[in-house]
């Protein structure tokens, strides 16, 4: 038995065995959300629910087809936030967890499996960061909790009550699930900035990417100049564009609005609407406010920053920011009549160039076409389906509030792009297609016309 | 004075004297269509609508602000049709064909110059080519308008009357400029499968490439075998593209609206209508029904359509079809794990995707920008807006008919993607940018985290 499962495992290939572990991950989940205890006496629960809800918490979405408040038990919470673990911090990343904790050597199968996984292009050392992630995740959610548990006595003068909001609170933003216990998401702290500020602060770890937070930790710890230390290319390319969006997102948001929701508005609430709204798109999907009241540019805007999506080797989802900076790195490079690209003082390989292309192309064919289904399947403006779509390939989970009421149709489609927005596209690619083969032949190339 | 200006031109690039080729067409023909004797005596002319139609007319396209029958006197008429043949064969072809009569030798400078233009990427028996085009396409402007002309004596007992009829729709057609002047697009026409066959392969004619043309008029006149004929891979490539646009698109709409727009209608109608619409979108423009009575999905095809556009080196728009098909081929070799795509037994140089991938990402932005631009200036859905967009950057014409009541900056945006879809975006971003520049210094290269 054992045997006959282990020579299973090994015929496969990395990428299926992620998604294997997917599967099993959005399955036990389901289970676990459809047990008695975890569910109200009172709430009918279809399997499709069960479905939605498990696929959105492993892919830390947060697409929603219930009110959570209103369904799950307090056992159901807890085990919300434990699936929440599962999916932010990776599935891959638990198992190895799992694989030390329990004495195992990890081989280099296995190492490349996690590599695949985080996107990781070294090997060495990669067991021993894993643990440090778990812990950094960990230690952060910690603090969050504490912090935040202790602030919400003034909103949950029972302190039970105040706890557990600032645990879930602190889980869902760090993993950027952007589920909530409120009923109505961010609402209720709508003129609370400090509440706001530590949410951007604890999203932002956890979506700037884990090879950032590494790093970060080395510079600090070297302070003292021990030896000579350098952030790799991908994460200044990463962390660059994650607060370009973030910061250029907010000052767009500002001026869309400026005579529209923020009309009125003091200069204060205006910014922190803006900021945190900009903010949510990178991957979190909390929200302030009700996205119908924002103007159509805006709402298009924000599809578009979903779209994107976060860091690679992070919670969240979407084409992910290096793809997009690599794209207008290459369109800028292009222009000006120059082949290679050059930024902080190194030069990208052309084999991610490709890779990039690649990556943009799919995810613009896979939402293309989800949106021209959708609106086949729906009764949703166009508006309300592309931000729809938007938000569950970027896994970030923002919505119309018209989740609940999508046809089983556009609910599968729903869930087929959160994981796919959660694997990414290149693990995506690799399923799809044969394995990597090479070119015993070749024919004379031949120039044709373009564009 | 002659030795200054030939000074100012030899100093200029091609692209630089192609844009500004075509901003004189668009300056001389804004003059040409504001005559008084263009123009009937009881019409308002605004600047705008006067530059506006030039533009159109110029690039092709066929949107409209103003009503060609109601604003135009028979000579104005006239004055149109030539505008779009210089538009249409395009301003450089013409301009060489001047200085071939004008018995002028054709320098290297000058042949580049075509060369960018159309692209081609051969430089010897270019001038005999532009020649063999012209009179191929002057021919089957001549034949269809005899054609449609002794046809149209059924609609028109008047010959004049016949006959200009037939002249215009056949110059519209091959031009596929998609201007008519019945007030009506081919509405009049929608039950006269006689009259859509002639025009469909007039567009085709016109929106094939002209190395398709060029080369099928070789392969025909060596029907004896006296030499070994080999198509081109560009011709092969974009035929291919062409023609699966044009079937597949008739098939997507039949299936579309089979509940819809088509639904009680005969299989005979219900084919027409696809068939006419699918083929309209590659350029030409010219619609036998209102597109308001399409479903909103069918619309969003439709726009991805004209956004694609025709071939290269034709009288369409777009991004093109062989960028389409370099991409798609790109996606599907890279899923595979291939590095060289293989097609008709040759491979694609790398250099062409590269110029591929950039179209397509550019066209990308400049819609976007563009769609967003047009949500905050203008008051009508976002399906309309995106149909509007993609109708003049492909150069297409079709639109809801929103056009004349388009703001300001509405129609200025109208005007620069017409100019940019007929230009071509690898010309405009060459004219964006600063000239070929040779890379002297390289940084060592790093690998980063894609998608
Ligand atoms: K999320
Ligand atoms: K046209």
């Amino acid at each position: 038995m054992w045997t006959f499962f282990k020579a299973v495992i090994q015929k496969l290939s990395p990428v299926q065995i992620i998604i294997g572990y997917y599967f099993i991950a959005v399955t036990v989940s389901t289970l676990l959300l459809s047990l008695p205890i975890a569910i109200k006496p009172e709430v009918r629960w279809t399997f499709l629910d069960a479905l939605f809800t498990a696929v959105s918490a492993v892919s830390v979405t947060g697409l929603s087809v219930i009110n959570i408040v209103d369904t799950f038990s307090i056992p159901g919470i807890f085990i919300l936030m434990f699936v929440l673990q599962f999916g932010g911090i990776g599935v891959m990343t638990l198992g190895t967890f799992l694989w030390v904790i329990l004495g195992k050597k990890i081989g280099l199968k296995e190492r490349q499996l996690i590599m695949t996984d985080q996107n990781q292009t070294q090997l060495s050392g990669l067991v021993k960061l894993l643990i440090q992630l778990i812990k950094i995740i960990v230690i952060i959610e910690m603090i969050g909790a504490i912090v935040l548990g202790i602030y919400f006595l003034r909103y949950y003068p029972d302190l039970n009550q105040a706890m557990l909001h600032g645990l879930f609170l602190s889980v869902s933003a760090t993993t950027n699930a952007g589920f909530d216990i409120t009923g109505q998401s961010m609402i209720p702290y709508k003129g609370d900035y400090f509440i706001q500020t530590v949410t951007i602060l604890l999203l932002i770890l956890g979506a700037i990417g884990f090879p950032v937070l590494i790093e970060t930790k080395e510079f600090l710890s070297n302070r003292a100049r021990v030896y000579k230390f350098r952030f790799s290319l991908f994460s200044k390319i990463t962390s660059v564009t994650f607060f370009g969006f973030v910061f250029g997102g907010t000052v767009l948001i500002l001026l869309l609005e400026f005579n529209g929701f923020l009309a009125g508005k003091a200069w204060h609430e205006a910014f922190f609407y803006s900021l945190f709204m900009s903010s949510n798109t990178r991957s979190a999907g909390l929200s302030t406010m009700d996205i119908n009241s924002f103007s159509e540019p805006t709402q298009l805007l924000m599809s578009f920053m979903m779209f994107i999506g976060a860091s690679p080797s992070s919670t969240g989802g979407g084409i992910r920011t290096t793809t997009f900076a690599i794209m207008i790195l290459f369109l800028w490079n292009f222009a000006r009549g120059s082949r290679s690209i050059k930024v902080f003082d190194r030069e990208i390989c052309e084999e991610d160039i490709y890779k990039a292309t690649a990556v943009m192309l799919m995810g613009i064919v896979l939402c293309f076409v989800s949106i021209i289904v959708m609106t086949i399947t729906e009764d949703f403006s166009l508006t309300q389906i592309i931000f729809e779509v938007c938000s569950a390939f970027g896994t970030v989970g923002l919505s119309f509030g018209i989740t609940p009421d999508l046809s089983t149709t556009g609910k599968i489609i729903d869930m087929i792009l959160m994981f796919i927005g959660r694997v990414g596209i290149v693990s995506f690619l690799f399923i799809m297609g044969r394995r990597e083969k090479s070119d015993n032949y070749h024919y004379p190339k031949e120039r044709i016309i373009i564009g």
